[in-house]
């Protein structure tokens, strides 16, 4: 048999067997109508999308690729590796392969019958030294910065993406739901989170969690108990944790978790490529009822924040108005960090990565569109002693808003 | 209690507890003396180090911070978030804090009575869009690719970083030995994968593996059974697997573990940030016999590398020695990968990221020198049936080399 039908044979064998949900090509054609609008606004002849989840958003496959479109006209995916699975993955008609980026240039003039004279490339992600490395490749087209085009179109997910994120957060569900039976005390703060992946991992939850900025990282195993809650470290978060060590200083760490301590289980679940993000606690016996307080507060700023949450509302007035909650309820000093320390947003945009749009955050002056997804997460810090809060992930709907994480939401006492 | 002390006794506390390895002052020191060595070689006045390990490297926090290098005189953390966290974890003298971007240049200013005529910035990694923002802030300053003065002095490692990684060899050796407790058959590849992550993490491995470039992702579930091992996916590898989705279309899949299969296990285990990479054959019940064999053959042609393997012998020469001694054994078709999709190395350097230098591949023609370290692979696949290979992480010695991986190279039969 030839390598491509036996690529081909195999991965339907295995695919059906897994139900992979491969991206329609009506889905494609709905997403890349969304980016011609922003191109189009943007005055951009064509894009070359060089970044693997733009890729995979536009073609459905995450093989090594990179992909061109023009305003008109149809895409071109080009594969470095593996050809045969992106034609499986994609429904895209012209997909060629490659093996040096000095090809890019001939294969897109032999496609379109030309060069764009200007043209797109992420440059938010784009490397300083593959930039040079295009601008030698297309010394005759103006190369621009297309990042916003990208987030634009990406932040109003489709109903299919949703879709994804909704069973993302039913696998999320059924995690927290199993940890009940597998915490113990004593046990570490990372063996616990390691446990928590593990049992999603099961129901295909796919591990890695993908941030579009470098430096930034993500991770499951954010489990914080008692004073771990307290300590902020490099991320801009309320709350970092201890971590494993001064290179990797944040999340679970090698704390044994103990009995009536609070216990926050911030959790990232993936399926399919789409993350939501869910923060609930947990407590082994009760915890004291100072930290049952503050939870409690959470989830008032949490319900206040959702209360206006529909096509329209502003960003930065949402993250006013649960700052003014949290105020009310007498959390000024602890709400979203420690004194000092405090972050400036209460949810950020989340899909294939983390670090997308919206942010409900200071100076975010902008409406919530349908479609939009954020992850909502008040949470209140007291140094030393331990952390608490609420996160769900919500997507705006055309009159208000669905929880994509439909968690039980009282505190998970074993 | 001020934050600052507060932040300095809880840590003090935690890190005892847990054996944090924080860097000491000489190892710093003789870290920087490397790195001025290559300044000096390519003629840059200064470094503006921007990546997380590069400055993890020569600062010891991996704290949210930019590293200012000159080739003479101090250089200045400059420390976005969490500063007294950075104070505690770096021996440097000169540590600021900083909100944004801006600050950088009259941070230097100050520090240095001036401003470099030349510094040099990470290219390989530094997003486009940032580097337009530094051409804005240094107008007077000539911006230079430093990233192979960073890759050139991490690529030999110091004793204090061997031992880091010789210690994540160890907690990989509890892992696998541990594993022959907890594989069933019927359990899926991802789970299994999950469960030796959990595993690891118990003695502090870290679960993150970290990769230098845009696009390039690695994972610890890269558990491939039976036909899975066949199949090749988007990374430069042997064998990619089936994965979860097209979404993450590598590593370990939904598919159940079944008796008689060979079961590639590849690891990266970290500690302290420092990773080692590992790879072995387990099997529930025996596997086939032309399995067997050709993982005899990966061992024979790891050891006739490693018999060549001192400071001096050229990288293309051993990788060429590779494919020899497969081609002598007769795995012409099946060595690196499945026909026409064979890789063209047999190992990659490693240490704080995955794709540092040395690689023993094709065309990479440079000695090895004492003090590198890499992870030599070699792998047989055989499409629509399996794979297998050994992998173990070796740091090149002064009169030949060391494995930091030890682990029982037998078949982990259960």
């Amino acid at each position: 048999m030839k390598h491509e039908e036996w690529v081909r044979t195999e991965l339907e064998k295995w695919s059906k067997f897994f139900g992979f949900h491969y991206t329609p090509k009506e889905e494609i054609e709905l997403r890349l109508q969304k980016v011609r609008e922003e191109m189009g606004r943007e005055r951009v002849e064509a894009l070359l999308v060089v970044q693997k989840m733009d890729c995979f958003y536009l073609s459905g496959t995450t093989q090594d690729s990179v992909l061109f479109v023009p305003l008109e006209g149809e895409p071109l995916l080009m594969v470095r590796r593996e050809l045969e699975r992106a034609r499986v993955d994609s429904p895209l008609q012209n997909i060629v392969g490659f093996k040096s980026v000095r090809e890019v240039r001939a294969l897109i003039r032999k496609h379109s019958g030309g060069l764009p004279e200007t043209m797109g490339l992420e440059f938010d992600v784009l490397p300083t030294r593959e930039y040079y490395r295009y601008l030698e490749i297309f010394p005759e087209t103006r190369l621009l910065d297309s990042s916003s085009v990208m987030g634009h179109a990406r932040q109003i997910k489709t109903p299919f993406e949703i879709e994804m994120m909704r069973q993302a957060g039913e696998i999320g569900r059924k995690i927290y739901e199993e940890a009940r039976g597998f915490l113990e005390e004593g046990m570490t703060e990372i063996e616990f989170g390691g446990m928590l992946d593990t049992a999603g991992k099961k129901y295909g939850h796919e591990g890695l969690a993908r941030v579009r900025s470098m430096n930034y990282e993500a991770y499951t195993w954010h489990v914080l108990s008692g004073p771990s809650g307290g300590i902020v470290s490099q991320s801009d978060s309320p709350m970092g944790g201890l971590g494993l060590s001064p290179a990797f200083p944040v999340g679970g760490s090698l704390k044994p978790i103990r009995a009536n301590e609070p216990i926050l289980v911030d959790f990232l679940c993936t399926y399919h490529g789409y993350m939501v993000d869910m923060t609930r606690m947990f407590s082994i016996g009760k915890m004291d009822k100072k930290f049952i307080a503050a939870y409690d507060a959470t989830r008032q700023i949490h319900d206040a924040v959702l209360e206006d949450t529909r096509p329209g509302a502003n960003c930065d007035e949402l993250f006013r108005k649960s700052v003014q909650v949290a105020h009310e309820l007498g959390y000024e000093d602890s709400y979203l960090g420690p004194p000092g320390l405090q972050t400036t947003f209460v949810a950020h945009g989340i899909g294939l990565e983390l670090g997308e749009f919206p942010y409900l955050a200071k100076g975010h002056d902008y409406p919530l569109e349908a479609g939009m997804v954020f992850a909502l997460e008040p949470k209140v810090v007291f140094p030393g002693e331990g952390s608490v809060g609420i996160e769900n992930t919500v997507v705006v709907t055309e009159d208000g808003y669905e929880i994509l994480t439909p968690l039980d939401e009282e505190i998970y006492q074993v």
